[in-house]
């Protein structure tokens, strides 16, 4: 174990867990503001149709399933530091974390628990839909930070729409975050979904408490992760629950054998 | 609301999750010994392909997620009381629930551990590999019955042989029986596999204690609610998290649009 | 183990848990109207006196539990399926429970939440007075459903006097169940006392969500787990913490020896 | 409040809850070792018959329930400042303590942890026999301490046999001890059962760690919180779950009204 | 084991774990209107310097921690029976629990709740900021009663102003308590603050429900637990978690060594 | 929000939390290896004495926490991006964290299961004595990670001597961490002492699982969390229970005013 001068960068890839590219461009516009410069991310959506344009109901989740686990393996096959499964449902995460090899499989709602804990001791989440309240908070109670829990407020608009009126949605949050803060005693907030990035700033200035963007905390922390095995070899567990089905056993049921299920990939290159 | 003189059969759906037909049969013939006279129960496998022929891994669940959600609205749109999904790791339950509109969906761990608590106070479950433990104790705590778990003990054999030699399995299942009930204090014993049907019988003669075979734990059970829906017009919530998607925006995206699903069926028509 | 093509009725004994028989021919009417063709119940209560018409009180539940013991010794050696205690604090279950030999014991509180579980992620229970809210609560959390549990709504009326208005009562119910909706975000309701019978139907219709009526829920459960009894020699465990006084031990002090305490008994045959 | 120079004697009822009085001159001895002096003891058995000699059995406490309420209701008329229930299952607490009016209401189990509490991290609860393990843990859970059980370990001696050959229930004692010491890594014991009393001083100074006797713990908890009642007036809520029921219905049912169903009674008088 | 007919009065050293002597005197003149005529009581104040008035903050606590070791050492090295830490923040409690030795170490938040919970099955907290409010939650689902907890209640006064007008801290105490028995179904009332001592009788009786002043909750509870260690050589445990340092590396390293870092001393005898 | 191209290295303060420079150069030392090209990592101990050379006991760490306060506002003051409290029992963490200002602070515990948590289900953490296990574990369920923790495991080696002959600690690790894998089914080992430091790698490699070094765990992380307060202003919430004491007060006081209390400075400068 010794210094890294001329390491190679941490290679990240970021899948919108959709049949649908219409994410793709804007999300890649954003991690590119967030990124750091010796990174390469590469974001992709996935080839599966028919593909609803939102993961906010359980159905529509099971769609990405076999994508997302058939892509974690690929993620091990290109030598990715890093997978993130981009949607705060966390979508798929334990099987894709199955089948990933050395590849460190991340998503939304865990990293940004796991980040908000170092800044605070309550937190609320802000979500679009009420919907979303009980499979959120059972995720995050999985995770263990139900005693972190402030609340779970909702602002009433779907995924499609959150990105449609930014200042219209800013407004909503701050409304909700307010009352996070006032009546439940919230001490930051963690916003829930991936759809409203680039809002996070805004509500932050106005609260005057740390919010965090899903989409920053876990491509960083997909960055953080990525280095960490780069440099002291800190890869998945292969044990226990951790383990995999056996390579003999995928080839003779002929599984996850063709091509990497990606519709779309935008690259993006270290500085 | 009043007696039900004449009512029409329960129906239910027994779903083999794997794109695998040889379950099938042997299922069919041992539900067909514990069937209610009045129950008409389909036994089905699954039409994607490649597949395994076990759902051991997390990876082999998630290719099982499209079809097991497409066929839950399916049960819904044939009329089925009730579905059940084949798998003690009640994979995709949720998910399936969410689109099942008045099909009532059971699964084998959940329904095997409410019967079990109306039998003892303590219960161990008998697994085959050590790697499905803390999956199914996560399942067990997640509906709650975390306290009444004595132990979890492995037999240490795949699914795919478990009814290959029914003697040795048998002994194995009481050695790791017996462990349970002298060193956790077990009180009860639950088979957590569908493939170990037809042991049961033995291993609770031997031992002296309730053993509940999964497949007639869901099986009943899945009558008895597909009976209470019909009787009582009790059927699944459809508020808060059991919202479904609306039916304009699947219609939209064209999804679970084209027939079910399905491999293989065989019917069991009432006596 | 094989088809049951002749089996013998299932016998289950309801029991009202008062020296007090009120509730008797009213609730046996209700049975009459949902019991299965092929059971035969026998609903009584009990001899004790002086007794209370209510066990809104746990000084009250405390007279009622010797009888109620006794009575699950006599209904496993009168040959039983099973017996149901029909109170919602599920009065001295754990108890009747231990001397029930092979008799299935069930109360409405577990059968209730049991069943709700298989139709919904969260439910509230509407009670009839504050007082009751914690000692169920508490049961509910033993029972394993915390989680389950939306929030516990009182609306204000005493057992006695449940059944004196139910058009009153019912809109109660109805109020208290939308406030648990819109409010707690329950996605079903259970309706917290064996006095609500008769009144879920239209509390269903209403608001469009299920509606657990507790008899309903624990004389079905009790037919259901009474038919698994014969069928499969389910029967409750005999070991650990079910462990019965030992025969020997109850003769020598003369226990539980003279006739069921029972005051008065109507029986519903199979049809 | 003023510094109460000539105050009256603390009034202490010990109830041991058996209709049997086979344990109250033993027991009125070892308290007469170890009250304050100030106190003034009541040791009771009850008059229900017929009774067994011990309650190990919850089909046995159930039989104690309705002499346990109506002495709870006669201590607070008789003007007792505490009652103990003495039996470490804390047989029928909930509801004696709802029925007592002013005085305070304990029982070994609850008062033994509180204390042990005080004095360590962990302990083990040495039990007499494994049957009682399951509901002495729940116990345990219920009044919160479950974090502070380092485990509970049975001698195999039955109640009626711990006061046998005290040199041999001491040495299984010491055996048990060491291991929960030893294995379990328990700071303190608790011994689990009232008929224990007199041994805790040897295996406190074999083991150099906090023994708790159950009797001592009690009593010693009961003269401290009836003088509390006495200085400050601290009696027990009567609001919410601890509202008794009205006086005008326990004397519509006519519920309470004989003599209390004290079978012998032995009381020590203030030094 | 014998009756103490002339012991040696129980000696209890409340500390005010300031170095601020501001409320040793009125403190002192309480604990005089409620100590037993037998105990010696001495109350100290700390000499480090410089010190808030007020143990508001967790950094203030801080500061405190190192004289409130040594006093622990120093407690047991002067033969008290027990040391009371007179800050409901309960600060630094296991670390003197540690160095303790024979003495029994006792804090507010503790004591109160322990006490609460023979009184009624939930109670609520007064506080005097919401900044209080998750550490002391923190505690007292730590201690094990979080499911105890009907809610805590901010009065927004500061620790310095409590005592200012007690006609107005009572007022606002009286408010909060009403909303925690209508709101949060409240049975019994604490007071989260060691400096709203001598308010508890008017809110009681206003109320109607027990309400606990923490010093006398505290105090009253060291001098029984200060009697149990005399009468039964009850004393802290020292093993596991409650091992203290060794005396070789305490000498070696020459740690506690000084006279003991008390400010004032005010000793109020046995009468 | 835009990319950071010339940003300023990120601040890290590791403080030894001791009264003792003993660690001071091998820490820097492995920092140096470790630490990132682009940070400035500033090594120290504290200047209070007497001081032990460990912090095996709450009644050290107590001596600890005035400095490590007034360390956590210096960081503030002097601009520091993070602080970490060099101790697996992340000694005043929360009081740290209290005064840090825009300064984000770790601790080892709590960085080495966030990080864990990304690479398995279940962890062992691997002690150096048993002592340490019951403070660790409270701490691992306060973070939350309870479930995730397979065991803890003792070396029976004191945190002086672990870094003495690290093929004896290491051996020592090894059998501890073998048996967590087989007997207790850890999927990876955390480290749970700073002081071994440079060990993690050969367990890592020998037992072909994650292997946590808390040093690294936590450096890394705290490189990580500086980035993110540098780039996106995420710096910890001053609201609720993250509230400090107001200046005005502090000053009043004279609290926190002279010098920052470092013993020893060794600053590692960006490459």
């Amino acid at each position: 174990m010794h210094v890294q001068v001329e390491r190679s960068p941490v290679r990240v890839r970021w899948v919108n867990p959709l049949g649908y590219d219409g994410y793709d461009e804007p999300i890649s516009d954003f991690i590119n503001r967030i990124k750091d410069d010796h990174s390469q991310i590469e974001v992709v959506s996935l080839d599966f149709s028919p593909s609803p344009d939102n993961l906010e109901y359980r159905a529509y989740e099971a769609l990405a399933y076999p994508s997302l686990v058939h892509l974690a393996r690929d993620c091990d096959q290109q030598g990715f530091d890093a997978m993130v499964i981009g949607c705060f449902y966390d979508t798929a995460l334990e099987a894709a974390r199955e089948l990933s090899g050395e590849t460190v499989v991340l998503a939304p709602c865990q990293a940004s628990i796991q980040i908000a804990a170092n800044q605070c001791n309550r937190f609320s989440i802000i979500v679009g839909q009420q919907k979303w309240v009980k499979q959120m908070k059972d995720r995050v109670h999985y995770y263990g930070y139900g005693d972190y829990l402030a609340s779970m407020r909702s602002i009433g608009v779907s995924v499609a729409d959150l990105q449609k009126d930014v200042a219209v949605t800013t407004e909503k949050i701050l409304t909700a975050g307010r009352q996070a803060v006032e009546k439940d005693h919230a001490e930051a907030l963690i916003l829930g979904c991936t759809c409203t990035f680039g809002l996070h700033q805004k509500v932050q200035e106005e609260l005057g408490i740390p919010v965090i963007d899903p989409i920053i905390a876990t491509l960083k922390m997909a960055e953080f992760l990525g280095l960490m095995k780069q440099q002291f070899q800190l890869s998945p567990s292969r044990l226990g629950s951790c383990q995999p089905p056996p390579e003999a056993m995928i080839r003779q049921f002929g599984l996850f054998s063709g091509p990497a299920p990606i519709a779309k990939s935008i690259t993006i290159d270290p500085a």
